[in-house]
């Protein structure tokens, strides 16, 4: 990323000053000139000339001065969060979430709208129309967003251009589909598996920070895991690893697992039928079953012990595979870690000595969304810093 | 790994000059003075001192001249392959087998023992005592072994300095048995789950040379999986990564999956177990069924479609989790890959959308070893560098 300045000439000397100083702001937090020069190792003058160059391209700006100690105060330098945006959206099958972030990462707008599309077609348009909503409710044009990146069940697939495994979104895995995505979003458009988006979001702000090697199971309409290995996402080798919906899982000893079964099983609307097996037949949702168990409902705890049993068996497989040092559950099924926890512990004690620790999600349903933003913002900083640099020499 | 040159020293630039001038021979083979310095970019009066500092060193040697062409002939040098080795093990529960090698990989002298130990201590004492003969065997001394690398079930655990997870090895997972096995073997062991170090071997000299994520599934007495990502190993958090023995495998609806089951059904016996349930009653090993079964014995075939089908549950699951490239199967139940893969494959369909390619390992009974020994060559090269440059300034 980024073009790679010309060292050895002025103008190349003054842009890896420019982008000493601005990532001593940005890593260490607002800061006077002196503080800045001691920080890295440069002279008071060039980091005076490297501020004067920032701030004219609008990448740095004054936020204040010292008030402490005797004598003049001095100007407080801090990077401008405003220098650029960046979106990020979740395509859900019953939600869209999508939002608006500065530099900084602090929200400036959320849309959050259900999804009630029937097509592709339809989706794809709705999605454009939210972006274009959620961008203007930020208060800024759309050449301020310099990075847009898009959670979506279902693997990118190079060949086609589609969204392969999406089950819940018809006609998602048609040709082209990305481009069609981004013909409606315009440029720059990354496009994510959403259950590794949610993975970036727990590692970034949420409860896998600091963790090196960790799951991130999302348990909703459907079922989805990221994988992080030595910090890093891992997507496999076509892009599907984490698709433990198509965990092989069989019903009765001799019967070949059926495919997508485990999905059907775990995921959807599994819960209520657990629950209208245990009689509770007026429920009509997944919330309302938790709800009763919160309440203490034996019912309600029985469709909730089943669940967590199957469960068990996806994080046990995923024990026995990658051995990771932390699962996280979320999702708008996995996220009842309280209930769902200490059976699952139980029934993994029964069933194999490999026992990751388990926690819940901290982002709860913004973990896609905050994914995104985490992962847009990894260019977007890049990409202002290019722009502005372009802005200045044309 | 190796100690630092003093750059800016003449000792050190000397040094240096030795290294490029070694890992110039090491990567593209026997070549004369001038040859080695075109390629290195040094002067032929370096290139001849650091030859010949080499030479003095037991590290490079002539292995002859050149001899087309006209004009005088030119001295041809190669990196001396007697001037370290290394000592690979495989420890398996029917099987002891062991291989000393020299720094170009060529195998020196080889022991293959059944292994009768009924207790840890007395399994120790005879790794010991074969490690002994297989050096004696070599005909070099042991102070000349600069690298062993043990393949065992299970897991190093690095607290207790057991194996864990050892099943088939009565007492492996006891306190300080790494410490035991060190002492028996002598200083400069390692210890490597043995299904690793088959990746490691079918990734060096086997089925995945060139793959970059790719699992080696070796299914024998017990059922081990190694994981290579990025071209490297992956341990897991806790070095279980690909103990698939455990995956969760249910026998009927609503029964909790018993913990090792699937160990018990896929490795070991249980192909006998099927070939008996399909009535062939007199057969006594995996190795006759498939005879059998290559012979097109009916019921044989049976047995080993069953074997298939229950392989296929494994590869399923690792698909759905990891996304490999490449399958390898091993092992002395899935090398017969030759009768196993059309079953498996047509059991996958059902299954997955998730089918990687799967192939037999090259390596046969000595990928663990094959693969011990490629990483014993890793550090053994710098080993010999250093004790070379010690034993001159000392």
């Amino acid at each position: 990323m980024g073009r790679t300045p010309q060292v050895g000439t002025p103008a190349g000397m003054r842009e890896l000053n420019q982008r000493a100083v601005l990532a001593r702001l940005r890593t260490a937090g607002p800061a006077t000139r002196p503080q800045v020069a001691k920080d890295t190792g440069l002279s008071k003058p060039t980091v005076g000339q490297a501020l004067l160059d920032l701030e004219r391209r609008q990448l740095v700006r004054e936020i204040g001065r010292t008030s402490t100690g005797p004598g003049r105060s001095a100007v407080v330098y801090g990077e401008n969060p405003a220098a650029g945006f960046v979106l990020g959206i979740d395509i859900g099958r019953e939600r869209l979430r999508l939002a608006v972030a500065d530099l900084s990462g602090a929200i400036v707008s959320r849309v959050d709208e259900r999804n009630r599309c029937r097509s592709a077609r339809g989706l794809v348009r709705l999605v454009g129309d939210l972006g274009e909503r959620t961008v203007a409710e930020a208060g800024i044009s759309p050449a301020d967003v310099v990075a847009k990146v898009v959670g979506s069940p279902g693997v990118p697939d190079k060949e086609t251009g589609g969204l392969q495994h999406a089950q819940n979104l018809p006609g998602w895995g048609r040709r082209g589909l990305i481009d069609e995505l981004t013909g409606a979003l315009g440029e720059g458009v990354v496009v994510e598996n959403d259950a590794n988006l949610a993975a970036v979001g727990e590692l970034t702000a949420g409860a896998a920070r600091g963790a090196e090697t960790f799951v991130c199971i999302t348990v909703g309409t459907g079922i989805g895991m990221g994988i992080v290995v030595n910090g890093q996402l891992f997507r496999g080798a076509h892009g599907a690893a984490g698709e433990i919906g198509y965990l092989p899982y069989g019903t009765a000893q001799g019967t070949p697992p059926e495919r997508g079964m485990l999905e059907t099983e775990v995921s959807g609307d599994s819960v209520v039928r657990k629950a209208h097996q245990q009689g509770l037949v007026d429920v009509r949702s997944a919330k309302d079953v938790f709800e009763l168990a919160r309440k203490g409902n034996e019912p309600a705890l029985k469709a909730v012990g089943e669940e967590a049993k199957q469960l068990a068996f996806v994080v046990g497989a995923v024990a026995a595979v990658i051995d990771p040092e932390l699962v996280v559950l979320g999702g708008g099924i996995g996220s009842n870690t309280d209930l769902l926890a200490e059976p699952l512990e139980q029934a993994l004690r029964g069933t194999t000595p490999l026992r990751p620790r388990i926690v819940a999600g901290e982002l709860g349903e913004t973990a896609v969304q905050s994914g995104a933003i985490a992962m847009g913002l990894r260019s977007a900083r890049e990409v202002v810093f290019d722009r502005a640099l372009e802005l200045r020499t044309s």
